[in-house]
Parts: C-alpha cells; structure tokens; sequence
C-alpha cells in the first residue's frame, strides 16, 4: 500500500486502528467473486492480455482452495482483505497479479463485496422469514379453533383463538420479509468500475460485471458508488424492525411459560436449567431472542452516526460499516432459528388458555353488541348498561352468562333470555366473523391464503 | 370514557399522562374520514338507520367547519382526538351519535387515522424528494462540465465535475423516494373492521371502508391491524436515512463556504448574521439541516424503543407512537424544503473550485493509468513510479504537469512527451467515460436519464 | 439581528427552520437571571453607567411581570428568547436597552441559560425520586414480612418479601438520583463572560456573575463555554438510565395487575377503561411510564447525533440542543410523579402473593442448602439430588415439603425429618439472613438505613 | 448444568444461542479473583473445610497459569467462563470443587466478574484521558501565542490562539475523566453474596469478599445486585460523551488537514496512502476514532434497549451486556490512543493559520467594542455601525484594518486612527484577557491550573 513516496512504516498504533481483516476476512467469497469478474472484462476488453488473464483467474482459484481448506495466510499487515487476497495473488503467480488491479479501486471494491454480503444476508433473512411462517402456519391450523384470551394492556379484553394470534406474528414477518425484499431490489446494482471516485478512462464494460455478479445493471454516479451506505442502513433497518417482532413474541413466550399463566412450555432442549435452584425450567432462547433487539437497534444507531455528515466522496469511517452489519446480522440469523424452533415445539396447554379466555368478563362487549343489534340501543348506551351489569356480576361473584336475568333486566328491561347465546367465550369467537376477525373459519382461511402465498 | 362501573374520577395526575388530545388533534382530518367511511358503510349493511348516518354525517361536517374556522372547543376532559370528536357530536346531533361507535373500537380508529397521517406523510416526502431532485438536476446541467476537486477523506483525489458531484445525490435521494414509496404500498392497507382486537359481530364490509380511504385491502389480521406500527418505523427508518443523505450535503454546503474553501456562497436571504460579529455570513440553515438528523434519528429509536418486547394486543404505550413520527416529519419536511432552497440558490465560485481540481497532484492516477495503457506496466508497479514522481515533484515544488521530462524518465524511461497530454484537470476529467463516470458527456447523459424519469 | 450588511430580508423559509421561540421561550426566567446577573456587573465594573443598569433592571423586571401576566408579546420575528427580551426592552426603555449586550454575545447567553434550565432540571429530578423513594420505603416497611415469589426468567426461583422487592428499586432510584447530583456538579460552571467564543477585552468579573447565578466558578476556556453540550447529554443519560429502572417496575406492576397474575390491583382513578369493553380495568398510567423509555433514550440519541462531529466552536446544529432536553425532562417529570403515585395506591394481594410464593418447588434451593449443611454433601453434589428430588415431586404431583421421607432417603439416604423443616416459602425467607438478603429483619435494617439517608 | 431432571440434551439451536464462552473468556481474572475471595471467606466461616479451601485455591492457581500460558481448554460445551472454570477444577481437584460454589450462584457471580471488569475499563480510561490530557497540554504550552482563526459556524469569527483551542479539549476530557470516576465510585459495591436473588442461608461475610476485593462495601439489596446493570449503562454513557468530544477533534485535525485549509498535517506514520492514488495523505487515524463514536453509541443503545421493560431478577436477556460494552470500550481504548499519538504528532502550519487569523474581518467585534469602549455607543448601535464598515470594507476589496479612516469617519464620526491598533489579529487576541479569553497570559495560567491538577 505504501508505494514510493512513504519514507516511513506506519507507527504500531497506526496499524492497530487501520487494520481490517480481522473483520472484513468475511468478505472473501464476495471479494474473489468480483476479482474474477473484473479479471474476465478486463481480458474480454482487452484491458489486459488473455494469459494474463488466465494466470490471474488461476491464481484466485488457488487462493479460494486455501481458505476453504483453512490454510490461507490472513495477515495483519495486509490490513484488509483484498490487499491480503492481492498479496497473496503475487506470491503465487508473481507479475500478472499486479495487472488486476487496473481499472478498479478498493473504494469500488470493498462497495462490491460489502453490497454481495448485504445482498446474501438479505436473501437469507427472507428465507428464515419464511420458514419461520411456515412454522407458524403449521400451529395456527393445528390451534385455529382453540381459545385464549385476547388481550389489551396485558388485560384480558375478549376472546380469540391461539391460531388466530399466531396468524398476526405472519402477517408482521410477511411485511419483515417484503422489506429485505425491497431493499435488496433497491441495492442490486453495481459499484463496480466507479474505481477510486470518478469513473475509469480504460474502456471497462460495467454492464459485463454487473451481470455476472447477478446485479441488475451498473450504478448510475460512481461517486455514489464509493460513498453511499444506505443499502446497508436499509438493511439494518428491515432487521431491526423485525427483532422488534420477534421481541414481541419472545415476551409472550416467556410470560405464558411463567406459572402464573401456565399458558405454555417448552420441552427440555428448548430449556435450561439453573446452577442454584434444579427446578427451573427457563426460557432462556426467548429471552436472548428478546434480547437481540437491542444489539440489531444499536446497530443500525451505529452506522447512522457514522455516516452522518460525512462528505462526499469515501472517507475512512466507512470501514466501520462492517462490524455493526456482521454483527445484526448474525443475530438476527440466529433469532431466526431460534424462535423457529420455539415455534415449532412450543407446547401450550390449551385447556388452561381456553378457562382464561371466559374468564374475566372477557364477553361483556358480545353483551353489548347484542343490545345494539337486538334491542337497537345507541352502542354509548349499551356500552353503559353492560359496564352496571358487569358491575353487579363482580359484587355477586358471578361471570356475566351466570347472571340472572332479572338482575340483567333492572338494568335494561328489554333483555330476554336469548341472550345467554352470547355470552360464552365460543359464541363470541365464533361470532367475529368480518374479514380478518377471530372466528374459527376466518382464521383458516386466512391460513389457507397465506399457503398459497408462500 | 368511563362508564357506569368506575367509581371515582381518574386523579389528577392519571389525567396529565394519559390525555394526549394537544398531541393527536392533528389527527382530526383522518379522523373525521374514517368516521365518514365507517358511517356509511353502517348505513348500507343496515347497521344503523340511515337516517342516523344523514345526522352523523351531517354532525361530521359541522365539526369540519368548527375545526377549519378554529371554533372547535378541543378538551382535555375528553382525552384524545376521538372522544373529543364524538363528545361534539353529541353535542350537535344527540342520540344518533352514540350509533356511529357500533362495531368499531379505539383500538382500529386509531390505527385508521395514524396509518393515514402516515401514507400522507409518505406521499409529502416523496414529492419533496423529487422537488429537490429536480433543483439538483437544473444545477447540475448549469454545471456538468465545471471542474471541482474529488475528494477521498476530505484530501484531493481525482478531478470531478460539480454537475457530477450534485448528481450523485440525485441518485440517493432517489433512492430515498423509492423507500417512502415501498412503505406507503406496504402499508396501505386498512385496519378499520378490527375493532378492539378480535373482528366483529356485526356484518360490516371491510373491503367498502377500505376503499373510501384509498387503501389497497383490508388488513388480514385483526390483532395484527390494532397492534402493530411496523409502518410508523419503516417510515421513520426511510426518513432517517434521507436526513442522512441531507446531512452530508449540508456539511459539503459548509464546507464550502467557509472562507478556507470559498467554494461557495448562499444569498443573504439564506445565512444569517451575528449579535456580535457584523461580518459573518452564516450558513445556519444548513446547519440546521445537518442538525435535523439526530432529532429524526432520536425518534426511531424512540419508537423502536416504546414497541419492544410489547405483548399482543394494543397497549397503552402505543400513544407515545405519534410525537416521534410527527416530530421527525416536521423535521424532515422543513429540512427538504431548506435544502432544495439552498441547491437552487447555491452560488458556486467555479473558478477557485477549478483551480482546486488541479491541484494537489490530483492526476497522479491519470499518470499510473497511463504507465498501464501506453508502456503495459501492471498497475502495481505503476502505482510505484508514479508516487516516486510525485514525490519528486513535491521536491521541486511543482505540479506533476510541470515536472521535466528528464525527472520522469529518471524514474520510467519508458515515458514520452505524450504523457502531458493526461495531466491536466480537465483531461482526467474528460477522460473518465466509463458508465457513470465524470466524463461531462457521461454527466449529461446521466441528467437525461433522471429527466426522463422524474 | 440583520444589521446595516444584509441587502435583504431572509427568505421564508429560513425564517421558518431558524426560528426557536416556539421551543425557546421556555428559557425566560434564565434569559432574565442572565442578563440581571450580567447588567450589574457592567456597572459594577464600570463598563455601563449605573442609570444605565438602573433602567435595564427595571425593564427586566417589567418584562418578567408582562411574561407572568401572560402579556409579553413573544413574537416569530425576533426569532429566539434572546432576541425578544430584547427587543422588548428597547421598546420599553429605549437606548440603554443597546448597552446590556455590552462583553456579551448570544452564544455564552444562550449556554447560561440553558446550563440554568438544566440544573433546575437535575435538581427537581432528585427531587422527586426521593418522594418516589419515600413512597417505596413506606410500602416496603408495610409489607417486610409479605411473602411472594422471587422470579428469574419470569420463572418461580425462590421465596422472597414484597419489601425486599420495592426496596431493591429504592436502591436503584438512589444511585439515579447520585447521577443527577454528579451531573449537577459537573455542569455547575458559568459560561457567561466568553462572549462569542473568545473571551472579552472589557474588563468584566466573571467571578461575580457566576456567584450571582450560583454557579462555583466560570468556566475555565471560552471556547468550551460556547460549544459543548456535555452537561446536557449527561442529564439525558441520568435520565435515561432512570426511565430504565421506571421501565421495569412498570413492566411489574401490568404484569401483577394481569388477571393470570392476580398480584395487585390500582384503585379506579389511576386506571381506565375501554371504549368497548366496559369490564377493563387497564394499567394505562403504568404503561406510558413503561414508553417514556423511548422517548427519553431517543432524546438522548437526538442530541449525540446532533454533537457528533462538529468543529468548534459554536455551530448552529446546537440550536437543536433544547428540544430533547425539555421533551425528556417533561417525560420524566410525568413518569416519575405518576409512579409515586402507583405506588402509593397500589394493592397488593399479599394472599395470591404468597401462595404463588410456596409453589413451583420455590425452597428446591433450600433443599439443596441443608444437604450440603446438614450432610456436607458438595453443592454440586447436593443440586443433583435436589434435581431429583424435584422431579419425583412433579411426577406424584406433590410440592417438595409433601415429598414422603422415604422417596427423598432413595435418593440421598442421609436425609432425615428435621429436612421439612427448611422446605416452606416462610422459613427460606426468614433463612437468608446475609446482609441484603430477604429475611424480614434484613429489609427492616435496610428501610432504617435508608430513612437515616434521605 | 442440566442436572438430574433434564430428560434430554439441548438442542444444537439451543447451544448456539445460548452459548457464551467465546465473548466472556474475557472476564477470567475476575472470575478467578471472586472465586479466591468467595473460597477464603467460606473457609474462614467455617463453612467449608480448610482443606478443601486449599484444594480450591492451588486448583484455581493452575487454571490462571493454564490460561496464561494459553494451554486452558475453553469448551463451548460448558457455556460460559464460570461453567468452564468450574469443570476444569473438578478435572484437576475432584470433589472439593463442588463445594465452591455453595452460598453462591452465577447470577451473583456474574454480576461481580462483569463490576469488576467495568471498575477496570473506568480506571484505564481515567488513565488514558489523562494522557491525552497532558499531551494536550504540551501542545498547548508550545502554541499558546499562535494565532488562529476562532470559527463559528466554520466561519472566521475572532482570533484566538492555537493553545487556546486545544485547551478546550483538556476541559472537556477533564470533565470525561470525572464521568467515568464517579461511575466507578457509584459501582463499587460488591453483589457477591446475594445468591441467586435472596441471599445466602450460610452465615457468610460479605463484608470481607467486598473487601477483598476492592469494593467499599456489600450492596444492599440482594434482588438488585443481579438485576441491575446501570453500573454498564453508565459507564458507556461515559465512554458515549467522551466519544463525541474525540470526534470533534477528529473533525477538526481532517478538516485542517485538507489542502483547502492546509493548517496541519501528520507524519506518514500516522498517515497511508491510496492503491490508486498515489500522492494522497490520507487522515485515516482521525477518520476512523470519528466512526467510533456511532460504535460506542450503539453499544448504549443496545444495553438501553435490552433492559428495557425487563421484571425482576436475573433474566436471561441481560446476558447480552457484555458484548456492547467490550466492543464500546475496546473502541474507545483504541481512540484514545490514537488521538494522543496523533496530538502529540500533529505538525501546525502555524503561518497559514496566522494568516488565516487577520483575514475575513475577523477584528470586526474588536471595532464594535472600541465604538462601544471609547465613543460609548451602545453596542446595537455599534454592531451596526461596524456591519456598515465591513461591507464598505468588502466592496473596497480591502480587510478592515485598511479601511481608510475617511470612509470610517463617515460612518461613524467620531472614529480616530486610534482605532487601527485594535484591528490586527494579534491585538484582538491580546485584548481578550478575561478569566478564560484567548490571550496567551489568560492559556498560559490555565495550563499551569491544569499542570497542578494532573
């Protein structure tokens, strides 16, 4: 790196603040992949000769043996991954290596590797995602009839169906997936040849490499090219927004496992132990899944910080791009299984949710909307009249469908036996019946919607 | 609110955390359509009479009329923008009123009006977006072939065009409106129907209110539909990243008009002046725009903050949606208008900009280009001879198109005359015709692509 | 503020990013202190004539009465606090108003002022955690002796007391409150007398104003007086550090008011109910003090981004310093008053508590204690038994203390009936008598400790 | 871990999330510190054998030499580094391992390895600020007469001195030493002894263990000593602060390095080159601490975020602190000691930015002042009558200090050639003697209060 003009060895200090390829050593399969492409243009364009071409390609293919086998030598003094791969394309074939760099500069290099990686990780997530839903899927049919309470401010509000529940964690993770999709579609273009900033005066072919790294077309401004991370904020952005999802399920998990709800459990391997108290059986993959938010946020805070107000065009902060999207990313991979797995062998005592789900009044609205709609009260009035019945049901030490009716009717005299139908916890299910509502049939054909989507 | 079963009135304090009227009064416009829509639709299920649908319409006009001639009497006692809005319809129309709340809830009133201030919001962005890309594209082609220094790491790098410069920013921020968009579709479907969480009773038409308010379908979950703001981060996500795109303009926009650089002034009407300096010219609003990004930042981590680890269905939490997404829009939409202000009004000092370009040994790359396409030198050992030459020059205290010819052939005797035809800004320039390169041919095609596409 | 150079006025636009009365005329009170602090030293000094500070003194004070009457004309065209004090004071006392800026710029002004707000704002923050403090050391004296079960992983793990529990928050609280203290001490330097950003030639006493303003001393360099925000982004970190610790115990508080948990109730006034389900009673106050986390971690992350990376000395990118001050101290203030009052008025039911508190094999732990006691037995050694132990149990379906000796000898023969001694929730409380532990006596020492300290 | 009653291994998906070793092998030296205490303290209650205490004792010695000597096998398998440590001494002393951990648990373990590694990151960084600190103060002593143009919003503004400006950053680093030290102070209380979360049965000494190692005392509250981490958040808010400060002076040594300002420049050692542009210095050290500031910032976003909303005691969540505080302070260590290396080496181009200190009419305050001091105008009125010379002056092509005294007497009359002396940079900076100005007697006493400090 350090060519003529340098009269001295960077400091120790120097090197323990630039060097990279502790990090960026991930990127290698990205970097060899656009070091090919860019060989094979060259060549094609007669940029450099075919042999050359040849010895280069040769070589790449070596290096790629070496690390797939573990005996590349990644070194510190080569700073970063393409001048460790460069530098090792040298010792192996000498003269020619020193060709492969014409046309092209680490700026537009690394904005290459990085935007694959991106690229990949993306993919990935959408089909974690996928599976994830799948999985879902699965327990919401098995589940779709059965009853919990539905809850607002952790309340019991009225009742719906496990299925039913589980279906909104896959409309929110469809919505997750769209955005990797999104930003992966926005992202699919090619940095390659911008070089340092401005362009290259050799006759390189950009839609060339571009098509055969699988991108759409070459990027429009190669000062954009080197200097704009915003895929990879976009990224850390869809990510985030998905550990926010799956931030809400763990909470769920973690508070049916508790006894208190009893609502669920998970088996043995899903579990661990404690070094104190043998009888603990803790939700600790819940936990940490919750817990991966917060790094997948802090993340996506890091790279923003760093990008903000940074001129035109590359500029060294950027080399702080990769830490915080390896590290989303890796947990967010990991989130992903994870709650798959929960998902997939979360036991939940039905029987236990189904008494909570007519516990609590939880049909005091199903009373309500039978005033409206049988007696044509105002909703403001019958909401009324079922807050006194609901009242004097607790003073009695009642549920509402144990209420006789002529404390029903000294509330609203209209009230007739009839409406006993509604006021248990299936009726009310079953009741929901709009578009997207809680009711059994509803519920799977949503489900069945959602097969033929994925 | 609270209806027959509440014994005592909330306290005091209970009143101060929970009413947010002063905050989601501007939510009264979405909130009066959606009433409107779920109004009629009512009346045509035969849900309510429609003679109760004339007289609440009829209320909802007036209560338009009230609120655009500043005679709406907004209450604090009634808590938030839907209660006050239902409290004056009683007031106005009576009885009827207590009908239009008939199978509808807070809980997807909210999401309803929320999710419409936010596609608008969306739709404002991108029309801002696109209003500073057309400004960026007038001054780009006044200024595709004027030079101006390329910098990597704020040091002189290669000679670029001004016009090139400023559309590299036209590419990320039509990136940016290419991310509202994605949103606004994402989101554009409608929650109203989900009622407090489960769905209802009643036979309403989802689909019908759905298209009143422009949204594509109806949500598909109705736990989902009241419990999630996933739309809210995405937008507040698309906006931090623009507002990272505007930061790194405003810094170049004071960059370059600090004396050192003098790159740039803006008119009077766009600086500011000092209580105590006379001179200054100060260029606070771009300041102010740079500054704009920790407040739009701040508030998606605000939200992103408030949802985790929320348990289904709504929670009260959920209020605190609004002041990060209002404040960060107000924030985003001052912060596009300065700028598209300052772009067009933007007076650049093209001659010092071009001196610039030609300093600072920027074609020292054009040199080692040279040594690979007219001697075959690998770029390697180019890179080698051409930072000796530069460091030769820097002994002479020439520029490299002044340094004797004699000096270069000490270093490469390979070099000929010819070689001083690269040297100069405007060559490099001129030379780089790469796909999205500097070249201000390449410039101007790239002007007439966004032409065609604005 | 546009003297004799500008040729014209600011545009709209500029107006309209650059104005900060809205959010600025919060710092009156300040502003005047200042400048009364300020205008007697200049006379004292003799830099002004004393009728001179005679007649901005009493226009200060007039304009204080117009403020307090809700009189004074704050008006968008003088843009700031500033500039409307005075501006006002020329139109009340005419010329001597011009002298009082005399030594003085807007850029020390404001960063007096805002550094008072700050301090008031730490101050009153001490304040009310200390009330929060009192109010927990009332409920942890009343329930010292209550039993409920000590969760880890929301998981039964051992026996504790509701005082224990409350009391561990006092701790919190008051290592919160030793933040704002710190951060108090800190900031408790005057600012004023650096002028623009450079110090001031008249001869002025900064010892004096900062006496006068309660500072301990001036700062020591001007230009650090004029351009950091430290003393405001530790604040923020105090309080949101602070609204994490409110964050949790009102995550307790809806978990215990869940009916699944049954653990306390909130008196009418300080929950509400639902528009559609008149049988809620919702823990909305414990909820939005759950969210005004993120408000307050996204303010202090608004203000970072905003300090990043800026020259000295004054930038106009601090002008966004005072809204995620003010936003978070507002929401911290509610937070903290409303969970005082939470507090205060919760319901424990101590009877569920401790029931719940002897169930899930909660004295495992204390099994495990005595045979490592008792029989010397390894821990290691001791919570393998134990483990066994605990799952003979769940297979007959018995508690711990139920377990027969016979199937508690096949596991360890040692075991004898003195064992059921140590296997109830009471007598594993009242065992753990290490300082800070749960024992009754503990928590009523650690209650008269802290009485002794606030 | 998973004792008698796990029916089943946990699953590969289990392990991966749930492992810990490869991120908290860092904490060995604690985790072997607390457990020498926690060993002699039992021993010395009597509640374990002597015997066995050495036992425990000369096996730990074995795994601190194993470690060093880098021999120590860490196993994924045992999970984290107290499992880890605790396996290998049962591999090298047997049975008396498991006595160890009798009256203690890994929550409370934990919660003392990770107290005492923040302890340790405080006082390093306490340490390093103060080495920062001193170099500053070199450079300040050496350049506490040099002119430089004072900037406010990256305009000239005033003259002050070179010293000066860099003795702002020894305030603020003052103030990042006194952050970190009081964090220490509040932290240093010792959570060994709390147990799981209730406390101990076994009549331990907490006293002694807190002595033994460095603590001022037990904590008080056993729920809070494994439940809290504020002692982290506060330590990273800290490091946050300081991180901001480092990135300001990190812009500044970019921006001055940039030829437009050419004010200072680094030795090759602390700078490096381009792989296609030869003649670039690039400022990659000063960039690169400017990007750790988005890192550090993350890592409290991500703590923040984790322990939001989490109940009481130990969840599983919070075994996610340690990653962002390793990273933040690895980060931070790492710009701490660049920033020294780069201040000590920084090479001013102290006739430029003297040059730069006289131009742009950076005396203008300095005439407003001699109007205000000798001619007794008010300063409004001198601040105009100053704007009106400066532009005269600008139009005239001419800086202030050449203004014809005719052209100023006809703005002001009463104007004398007396007033050239104030108009040169280094009489305004002279001048400017107030408690913290800019004149060099004003940085010169402040270095020798700071030399008495440090």
């Amino acid at each position: 790196m350090w060519g003529g003009r340098f009269s001295s060895r960077p400091a120790e200090i120097m090197q323990a603040i630039n060097v990279s390829i502790g990090v960026d050593q991930r990127l290698w399969r990205q970097d060899l992949a656009g070091s090919r492409a860019h060989c094979r243009m060259l060549a094609k364009q007669g940029i450099i000769a075919q042999a050359d071409a040849d010895a280069i390609l040769g070589g790449l293919e070596a290096i790629q043996s070496e690390i797939e086998a573990g005996t590349f030598p990644f070194r510190d003094q080569f700073e970063d991954i393409h001048m460790n791969v460069e530098a090792r394309l040298n010792e192996l074939i000498g003269e020619p290596s020193g060709r492969l760099h014409t046309a092209r500069s680490r700026n537009d290099q690394v904005a290459v590797d990085f935007r694959l990686w991106v690229r990949d990780a993306c993919d990935r997530s959408v089909a974690q995602l996928k599976a994830l839903q799948a999985a879902l899927l699965t327990r919401a049919e098995q589940h779709a009839g059965d009853l919990m309470p539905g809850f607002t401010h952790l309340q019991t509000a009225q009742p719906v169906t496990l299925g039913h529940h589980l279906m909104a964690y896959v409309e929110m993770f469809g919505r997750d997936a769209g955005r990797f999709a999104d930003a992966r579609a926005r992202m699919n273009e090619s940095p390659l040849g911008a070089a340092a900033l401005a362009g290259s005066p050799f006759p390189i072919d950009r839609q060339a490499t571009a098509a055969e790294l699988g991108f759409d077309r070459p990027m429009a401004n190669s000062l954009d090219a080197v200097s704009d991370r915003d895929f990879a904020l976009e990224s850390l952005a869809a990510a985030s927004i998905t550990a926010g999802h799956l931030s809400r399920l763990a909470e769920e998990i973690v508070v049916w496992m508790t006894p208190m709800f009893g609502f669920a459990s998970l088996p043995d391997d899903l579990t661990t132990g404690s070094s104190i108290m043998p009888q603990k059986r803790n939700p600790d993959a819940a936990e940490l899944v919750r817990a991966k938010t917060g790094r997948i946020m802090g993340s996506l805070v890091a790279l923003s910080t760093v990008m903000k107000g940074l001129p035109l065009a590359y500029s060294k902060d950027m080399q702080e791009d990769k830490p915080p999207v390896f590290e989303a990313f890796d947990a967010l991979d990991l989130a992903l299984v994870a709650m798959t797995a929960m998902v997939s062998a979360l036991q939940p005592n039905t029987e236990r949710m189904a008494q909570a789900a007519g516990a609590g009044f939880s049909t005091a609205t199903d009373l309500a909307d039978w005033l409206v709609r049988e007696l044509n009260l105002p909703f403001r009035k019958a909401h009324h009249v079922t807050g006194a019945a609901v009242k004097q049901a607790e003073t009695l030490g009642v549920d509402l469908s144990q209420l006789p009716l002529e404390e029903m009717q000294k509330l609203e005299p209209g009230i007739t036996e009839a409406v006993y139908k509604v006021l248990t916890a299936e009726a009310s299910c079953q009741s929901r019946q709009s578009y997207g509502g809680t009711a059994p049939e509803q519920v799977r054909a949503r489900i069945a919607d959602w097969r033929d989507r994925l």
